[in-house]
């Protein structure tokens, strides 16, 4: 049975904005979730006692973004094999939670298969709980060594480009620490060069429909103590007219071979105009992001996400009216266009930020090299 | 005191979306108008018996945009006038309701105007009542018949930029007969389009941060019974990208002596993504809209509108939590960029469409002919 209860309070987290730990009170071990369903309204966090828990969790939303569902996939293993339930079990149930999601899968599956080779090694059950834990630590471990090396190197391109420091970053959609295990992508960048005193403002799209940037990048923001301000996603035409803007930073979802960036929808008419205004247009994301099957912008599949997100608004506190369970915005029946995301060229690109290094300009064989391993540094 | 009914109820509407009329029943003549601010929700009709019942509408955003303000005016004071009130008062009062409102003001002395020259000139009361109501509805009438010819201008247009028919129109914001006191300007022209079988879609963005998009133009092209569909600002880049859009048309704010034109936030990222897709982007409006005292962009003033538009979500149902009077969608504390309009340079324009003809290329001297009241038609 699902056991998952909700707790608040700011003496419970540590700084920083943690969207998922592995804890481990007398009563035995949890994994806590920050519930990102409630957010920015209320900061709850949820503790999940099992892995049923964990997939409710995810199938509910309070957990999402790719690197993060990874992870929460495996402490889910994790979790399972410590309180000593049946770990294929478990671990099938969590992958089915999201099924489209790869990397909740993967990181499921990393967790599984530390835990059955200690199994089959000779291990007792404790021994491979203990791996099956260490297989989940090590993915959350990696994930945010590779958001540091992207704010670092992301940082002194910033820095490069833009040499007059005090830099003006419009971001998209929600790319930090709730949808990582470390700090995110894009917005690690704007997150490290805060620190370092040379972020003058973040600017913060809104990103209908689902307002990830008003609900979840002005929280992060907040919480991190940056110069933010929000906007609708059409006003960003204006801050450029006027200057406002020194850098666009975005993350991606898929990069194909030849360098077009696949990323929530709205990120293209940035790129367009931040060509129009002769200002950097910069991707950051892990090179596991770069998929060498697709060869270009064209070979991407865009999925139409449901109309009602369009046509109704849904908040924390939006009472549950509409057919898609939010508020009406526009006439019963009216039909709506909704791509989760939309492709930008790599010719509109400036550069691309990885762990790995920085590839600019963005070219096929400056993605195939980086994927190799070897890297290619803006110089 | 202010006396306003509503009524509901197909019947008592005739074809079309009559955002204002006035009635003469047995009781005594009133103006009705159509609730806007419960769009698309509910079509509740506002009886106002009285001109403090047309205030209190005017104040409370029942009855908004420009044109059908002035109208709202004008009739305002026939009403007075045709109740035997005290006419400088209730003209005063209307005036008042929303000062910053030019065609308000203008409409309101208009229909003033006449009922003191028929005193002036030795008329009873009744005379110059029945001459503020003429007043009233020649403004009325002149501006439906301003539509209509800005719709013909831009449909002739269309059919010679897009040789090959079955148009698919991008629009933004809301301008058509529930701004006007006929068919509008941008909308009106895909409408005369739809009338004529050429309209293949109407693309309807949203308009963030008041929806007037979804809430109004959604709702007027489904009464119309046109194809349409609704998206997101931010998702028009993705349809540009498709090839889905032969043309944008959108209306103005102001134009300045040099073209620029200043609109709804929003229209010149779609002027950018025209310009980048070969895509015409065309401007719709009356030639009051040219303001020869303003020389050019940079000399229109952008108002800033109060962030929790952004930070909040209005809508008919939506319950009244936030400081805004919406629903919080960003942290408490949140500051946001909510300009009103932006500016289209007139490099960026295809054309501009009056009631007195079509000036392209944009220019200068091209536009202080047509104020002039030379024609220049597109050839």
């Amino acid at each position: 049975m699902a056991d998952q209860y909700a707790q608040t309070g700011e003496d419970k987290r540590p700084t920083g904005i943690p969207a998922i730990r592995w804890e481990e009170p007398p009563e035995g071990p949890v994994v806590v979730l920050l519930d990102q369903t409630r957010l920015p309204a209320e900061e709850v966090e949820l503790v999940c006692t099992d892995a049923p828990a964990l997939v409710e969790a995810i199938r509910s939303l309070s957990v999402r973004g790719a690197p993060l569902l990874g992870i929460a996939g495996a402490y889910g293993v994790a979790l399972a094999a410590a309180r000593g339930f049946d770990v294929d079990e478990a671990a099938a149930a969590l992958e089915g939670a999201r099924p489209t999601a790869v990397n909740l899968s993967v990181g499921v599956r990393r967790a599984a298969s530390a835990y059955r080779s200690a199994m089959a090694g000779g291990g007792d059950i404790g021994a491979a709980a203990t791996a099956a834990l260490a297989a989940a630590r090590a993915l959350h471990r990696e994930d945010a060594e590779a958001s540091a090396r992207m704010a670092g190197h992301g940082l002194a391109l910033l820095d490069e480009l833009l040499p007059g420091g005090g830099h003006r970053i419009l971001t998209h959609c929600n790319t930090g620490a709730l949808v990582s295990g470390g700090e995110g992508t894009a917005f690690a960048v704007a997150l490290q060069a805060h620190r370092a005193g040379r972020l003058r403002r973040l600017w913060v799209d809104e990103t209908r429909p689902l307002l990830q940037g008003a609900r979840l990048t002005a929280y992060e923001a907040a919480r991190s103590g940056m110069a933010y301000t929000l906007l609708t996603d059409n006003a960003a035409g204006s801050l450029f007219a006027a200057g406002e803007v020194d850098a666009v930073l975005v993350g991606a979802d898929r990069i194909a071979a030849d360098g077009s960036v696949a990323n929530k929808v709205g990120s293209y008419p940035l790129a367009v105009l931040a060509r129009y205004h002769h200002v950097p247009f910069i991707v950051v994301a892990p090179v596991t992001t770069i998929d060498p099957e697709t060869p270009d912008g064209a070979a991407i599949e865009v999925e139409q996400r449901p109309g009602y997100e369009v046509t109704e608004i849904t908040a924390p506190q939006a009472p549950v009216t509409g057919a898609g369970g939010g508020l009406p915005v526009a006439p019963l029946g009216t039909q709506a266009y909704n791509p989760a995301f939309d492709v930008t060229p790599p010719e509109l690109v400036t550069a691309i930020v990885t762990e790995e290094g920085v590839v600019s300009p963005v070219t096929a064989e400056a993605l195939a090299g980086l994927g190799a391993g070897s890297r290619q540094v803006a110089s």
